[in-house]
């Protein structure tokens, strides 16, 4: 197995909250970042135009379990790992790691969808070509 | 059963991404607005000093389910309800609604914890008076 | 002259930092909400689409000195006036009390635009009927 | 006189907004990314304890004019400079640029504090030996 996609990002002082730690929904942003750094590594983005029509990837889910808190200078390293390819939608991973400390795993569905011309979001299947690269990053605990 | 308690919170231009929508996080900020509102309304915080000593609400986990786009400008109505009481931990549920559509449901797990002398935070029992307060929130479906 | 326009927002915990205070950056979101509630107030919004095309205000500058901290649950007021109209922009004036006390004052100048149809933005002149509403608002020191 | 200190930053998805642009608020916190970058390569940072005391650099003013947008994906050069050393204030200046093209230029001025014991706030004389550093660091335009 090749190794998982792994990006690092610092905890920022407008991060943090008056608790003194990394907000809560903070996680949820550095998941993007990793997503967003994991798509690019791919040839692929989160939002683009495609035969004049906006595509992305909006979520349908997310979630995150907290183990340790993260604090403001903190670089923390996160892996990405691809746990379903549906049809239509993706099932991210997030691995968060401070060194060997692991201090959160989070989780995004997203899929795959284009604006139509009455601004509604509707699915698309995901193309084959984008498939295979997701599936070098399958997750295989 | 008493009527839960429901707050509600206006979708904001910078609360907006590129897609034209409100940014999935967000979700997470306002389900800690509507929490906070609650706690108010009970006489309660979610951050406060005792004897000395910071206490609060840490989360140990969060989670949302997606299932309409919130947009600018968008009225949502946030109702809370308490999903479980452990001893130490509170499980809320909150129900996104814009008008009488359902726009998503979210879940966070809090636990009440003082912040030791060390720094460390270190979780504490919920007192009786609390728990009964939460109790008449709890959400039967 | 005519009371000018007020808005409350309250410090939400996702608001602080690890300071304890609201994040500097935070006031110029409220700024924007005070513009947003103001507007809507006037029947205007701060983006829409007109003849197919999206119009908004995009920032050119802004600018806040502060004087007080504002801290978690802290109810603020902004005052919003306008100090100058010219044929394209306008610029904002914001004074954030907490009670009596004042807190810190803000300045925004916004450009009237169209997005045009390669991307890029196009200033416009502001209406006649615009116009009118906003010079109720002047702000006579 | 020596390079100035320059960082990188990447324009997020969750840093646009409906307009499809870096929201104009962010740039105040890529400022201060780049403030720690800047005062981290120095030796010193923004917040930390010091004879049991918290120590940090609120803001009293931060200001920011706009060019051109930023937008998703962008890696942004922040330079950051110091315009002017106070007693106990440093006045910074941050000149943005994407490759050769100048995006907005901004300022923040911060003042040396400590946290007294009644939690106020208590400005201090800045240290010669920071203060040294940060004469380095002197924008001579």
């Amino acid at each position: 197995m090749p190794a998982l996609f792994t990006t690092t990002r610092r905890v920022e002082f407008g991060d943090t909250d008056m608790a003194g730690i990394m907000h809560f929904s903070n996680f949820f942003r550095f998941m993007e970042v990793a997503e967003c750094d994991f798509l690019r590594s791919c040839g692929f983005t989160v939002s683009w135009s495609e035969n004049g029509e906006q595509r992305g990837f909006p979520r349908v889910s997310a979630s995150c379990d907290y183990w340790k808190p993260a604090r403001f200078g903190d670089l923390l390293q996160i892996t990405v790992s691809v746990e379903k390819i549906g049809s239509k939608s993706i099932s991210y991973r997030y691995d968060f790691h401070r060194g060997d400390e692991a201090i959160a795993v989070g989780r995004i569905t997203a899929v795959l969808c284009r604006k139509a011309a009455d601004g509604e979001m509707e699915s698309l299947v995901i193309p084959d070509a984008f498939r295979q690269q997701l599936e070098k990053q399958t997750h295989s605990p």
